[in-house]
């Protein structure tokens, strides 16, 4: 059973995995040395635990125990509980979905272990915002695609907020982290997958059109929000696609999609 | 040619409509209240006055004045010029995106109005976040959707964050307020459109099927982020239609899309 331990004071060292959770840049520093990683909410933790997680720690008010009753009787970590004011001086935020659980990371599968079975892949060169990240493990988990694939430099996957708007298909859906983009891309062209670049590009390929003649493994690109896919990894795929924008789209000032709605569409189309 | 006007203190009445503009409670009052919402941005900024909006000031930092150099010659309203500091004091945030602008909001079509001549309508239920409304508006304007119809209490498109999003298609997009929301999707039945209440559930309709027998007026209904459609809506539909999962999305944990993702997938295969 996990030891119930009350912690009055937010700088109790035993508390430091949950410092700061809303200041991007520590966290990001101090989760990769830790290896950790932040589950927030009882859904989410049940289902890191369901997915071979395991918890350093769980950091919740008194008054929340009950929203995991079923789950701590088989957990050894110290469940620490905390006030509201203390959750908050400590977090950075009025913590009001319940618990928190610091999780250790599970080692990442290579690159080829993660192609190996797949069909159908989703490639994310260097997105910047975690919501979207974690909206487009939703999409690809819901829609068929067996693994991601993430450039070096693309958003994590663990982060807190992408862990929440994924509904926890961070943890069930393959993912690999590519060391050098360029070799990388070229391991995964080699492994028969026929890379197709999205871009609004008016002179590239119907999705429909791409995706019907694409063959039986097919990785979808996708570049980060502002600029989408840099030139040089559309120059390194084998087409560049474009999901057809109506005439007025253009009238409407509007030039091209959200890269979650494009993923979705995209991860749609193939599934079709 | 627009006057510029330094003013040194956050609390300077002139200011008033960029108070608090991460308060969403104090925001979506005063800007009912006043009639105006905010851009922020030169290309949202341009956006709007392109679309018709007349601006009540502009408030930016000096350095931003070449920004807008095009645009400013043509506009007779005050432009506050302050401090990143005062700035920061005023909004409660760091303006680092450069302009923001107040402009009067323009009388929304009445629900007759929007229909008129639309083939493809989109109908939101009570959405909450602002981030995901913005996002369909985009999907709606560059994937052929004529019109957006919103229930009593859905959120609000021209809230900053939701323009932000929607790269100014809340602009161009016409959208009607429900004011009753039974008798208005019964209007909107009445006026020819078939109605498909997107949904996970597994007895609905295929989309494709559904959109391949819906006839020449189509409205696509969505729920809120949480529960989706309420089973009222749903009812009063002239099909549930869901969008096929994976066999392996349940065992991933994922029941179902997300709000943007799904509206995305719906209004692309509309327009096949």
């Amino acid at each position: 059973m996990a030891e119930l331990i009350h912690v009055p004071d937010a700088s109790d060292p035993r508390l430091a995995d949950y410092v700061r959770l809303t200041d991007g840049q520590l966290r990001k520093s101090l989760e990769a040395e830790e290896g950790l990683f932040i589950a927030e909410g009882a859904k989410v933790i049940r289902r890191a635990l369901e997915t071979g997680h395991r918890p350093r720690s769980i950091l919740m008010s008194e008054r929340w125990l009950d929203s995991l009753s079923d789950v701590l009787p088989a957990l050894d970590c110290p469940v620490y509980l905390v006030s509201d004011g203390t959750a908050e001086t400590l977090t950075g935020f009025a913590v009001h979905r319940g618990a928190l659980a610091s999780m250790t990371r599970l080692p990442l599968p290579s690159l080829p272990d993660a192609l190996a079975g797949a069909r159908r892949i989703v490639i994310l060169e260097d997105l910047v915002n975690h919501t979207n990240v974690g909206a487009i493990f939703r999409c690809a988990a819901a829609l068929d695609v067996d693994a991601v694939v993430l450039a070096p430099r693309c958003a994590d996957p663990l982060y807190r907020r992408s862990v929440k708007v994924s509904m926890g298909a961070v943890f069930s859906m393959p993912y690999a982290r590519m060391e050098d983009w360029h070799k990388d891309l070229a391991l995964v062209r080699e492994a028969g997958f026929r890379l197709l670049a999205l871009t609004p590009a008016q002179d590239a390929l119907d999705l429909e059109d791409a995706v019907a003649s694409a063959g039986d493994r097919v990785g979808l690109l996708f570049g980060s929000e502002g600029d989408g896919l840099s030139s040089h990894w559309i120059s390194e795929a084998d087409a560049a696609v474009r999901i057809p924008m109506s005439e007025g789209a253009l009238a409407k000032g509007v030039d091209s999609l959200n890269v979650v709605a494009a993923a979705a569409i995209a991860c749609y189309a193939l599934t079709r």
